[in-house]
């Protein structure tokens, strides 16, 4: 890349944002942050301000103090998520839940590369947003691990054969735990992932198996694959971060040290990789061993949840990705148990009643039904 | 494909001859055989000219009645190798030794793709096929596994992001041996190999890691990549053929069941991948484990006399395969042991007079000098 890339980070002030401006400081000459978008964490929106110097910014309510004298002293503007999202080579969509929504389908609709991470945006709007690549001509560059690697496998191949894509899962932080421990588990142990640097609500999504069963669904609307042709892979080192099968049975997987930042600057410099020193090499010899099984649905019953909405397809994703989102908070709060999380959202998608191909305002709807309905829903059902 | 594509199969009577026959008789209708090339199996290649009735074919010496009859009931006519591998869609070269030379670079340099079994060729004289390839665009299409999985993890990618080559080792059959086990290992032995169905040769080869360290030396004429990033990796399962790690720390991998038919096919069916039904597919959880190691130069000194020969350059590959082949030989006549086997190579090449760049009329005669050489090197040196 000659020219500096110039990249909008919206939801800068989050996980993976934080690790997205992280790549950049470490790529000097390579990115340019034209915008950052956040939410309520002004403080931390500020300083990046006065550290990056973008000319646009979003961010929730009324600007408080230190945000104010950020942008004035870098003479910053504010501006919608959508306009940050067409104004910039690559948008970076790491915004949570629906927020991240509107920029995507804006810049997809102008026929942009868009780099996302937010996963309620494909679970939630699927068939919405391949239908904006389709009429903009707009792509996705995955940020998430598991579909950084499938995309990395599909380079050079066609999609016809594809047979099967088989996500890796670590198992999460209760892997090894009989269904008696979890129903006892806390959301500080849930909190404790193994290997992964990542937001509360994807960690504890991560140990219900919830977050590997939204990312099938992606799975299916980023590379155009129906749920049959996806399969899940217990791997608990974390270095196979996904593979996919072609019609002569042969396997392609990406590898790599457990690091956000890889795929994060794939999805912001791509075509080109970049060498960057800070980035360990993997050491197969070192690690010694790589182990693979079948992911215990019963134990995890989010997954085969997940599974089947993403099947059924129409609002069932969305009505269980809005379900999961308010059982988690209820389980954050102390206010139901681990296994009662699956319980609730079996419970929102036995009495869903999907609509086919939704449009923006049936999804929207739909959400909002779903988390008032799982907030509603009592505990200590089992599933 | 709509058209068979029209193969010319050299070393047809041979391991990868043989199941190139059993790849293309299970695609009916997507390949057709034009012509047959053997050396001295007068009866299966006439059974295989009655089964596959090619317009030519070649073979060593007068034909023997069964040939001859067979010639005749097709109305199949003698012509050289070099003529075989030019008229046809794609030539597969699978003779042994020098023989796949000629063929080889005639083809390359009408600007055909090549599907390549024979090691000795790229081994022998890879500067002189990377300059015909160079000169008349044609490709090569490794039949290896281990080269077909980088070949594999390549597409869609650039060669200067290569950082590293990793190429995988079974160990051979006696990977656990210690040093003084390995002095009593004979012929029979070294012919029972784990996991993959090939000839004699290659099979001792396999044993004292000589094969693998030939295709260091192919991997650079291959990928036109320097041995500095070249790696061999131990992984005794031979689930994962081999794999390449990118100039961002990102590494791909092809996985497979260990069958040479998959290679086979690919490299005949380039840019299609044929969807073949008796090919089982990988099942990773059922396997479980992958193991991953560092080789011991030390016990086996044929993996670094190897590397070391294709960082030197010049004729010492050339030198390296004469010699073991010749001790090869010897070793299976009972006459050597299987420690002679590195130490007369390393006699060999302790007193070549290495050439830089040489043309094919050196390669040749340093063949032959090497071998001579390896005949007198009396056994029981150590290396």
């Amino acid at each position: 890349m000659s020219e500096p890339r110039r990249i909008a980070v919206l939801g800068s002030t989050g996980s993976v944002g934080t690790q997205t401006l992280d790549v950049i400081r470490q790529l000097p000459g390579h990115f340019q942050v034209v915008s950052l978008a956040a939410g309520a964490n002004h403080d931390l929106l500020a300083s990046q301000i006065l550290e990056f110097r973008p000319e646009h910014a979003s961010w929730e309510g009324e600007p408080r103090p230190h945000l104010r004298a950020a942008l004035a002293a870098v003479n910053c503007t504010r501006a919608t998520t959508e306009d940050l999202a067409l104004d910039c080579d690559v948008p970076l969509i790491a915004t949570a839940g629906a927020a991240g929504l509107l920029p995507t389908l804006a810049a997809l609709r102008a026929g942009m590369p868009v780099a996302i991470a937010n996963k309620e945006v494909l679970v939630m709007a699927g068939s919405i947003v391949r239908s904006a690549m389709r009429s903009g001509g707009g792509t996705l560059h995955p940020v998430d691990s598991e579909h950084s690697a499938i995309w990395q496998c599909l380079w050079g191949e066609e999609r016809h054969e594809i047979r099967r894509i088989l996500l890796t899962a670590s198992g999460g932080a209760f892997r090894d735990f009989d269904r008696s421990r979890l129903a006892g588990v806390t959301a500080e142990q849930a909190l404790n992932h193994p290997t992964w640097n990542m937001g509360a609500k994807i960690t504890v999504d991560s140990a219900t198996l919830m977050n590997k069963g939204m990312e099938t669904i992606e799975a299916m609307w980023l590379f155009d694959v129906t749920m049959d042709k996806v399969e899940v892979v217990l791997h608990r080192e974390s270095i196979v971060h996904s593979m996919v099968e072609f019609s002569d049975g042969s396997v392609k997987a990406q590898l790599g040290v457990p690091d956000m930042r890889l795929p994060i600057q794939l999805a912001l410099a791509y075509p080109d990789r970049m060498p960057t020193p800070p980035m360990a090499s993997l050491d197969l010899a070192k690690i010694g061993t790589l182990n693979f099984g079948t992911p215990d649905m019963d134990r995890f019953p989010c997954l085969r949840l997940a599974m089947e909405a993403g099947r059924r397809g129409g609002t069932y994703p969305c009505a269980m990705a809005a379900a999961d989102e308010v059982a988690v908070e209820r389980f954050m709060a102390g206010e139901i148990g681990f296994l009662d999380i699956p319980a609730i959202v079996e419970g929102v998608l036995d009495e869903h009643e999907s609509v086919a191909d939704p449009d923006l305002e049936t999804v929207l709807a739909v959400d909002q039904q779903a988390r008032a309905h799982a907030r509603r829903l009592a505990p200590g059902v089992t599933v």
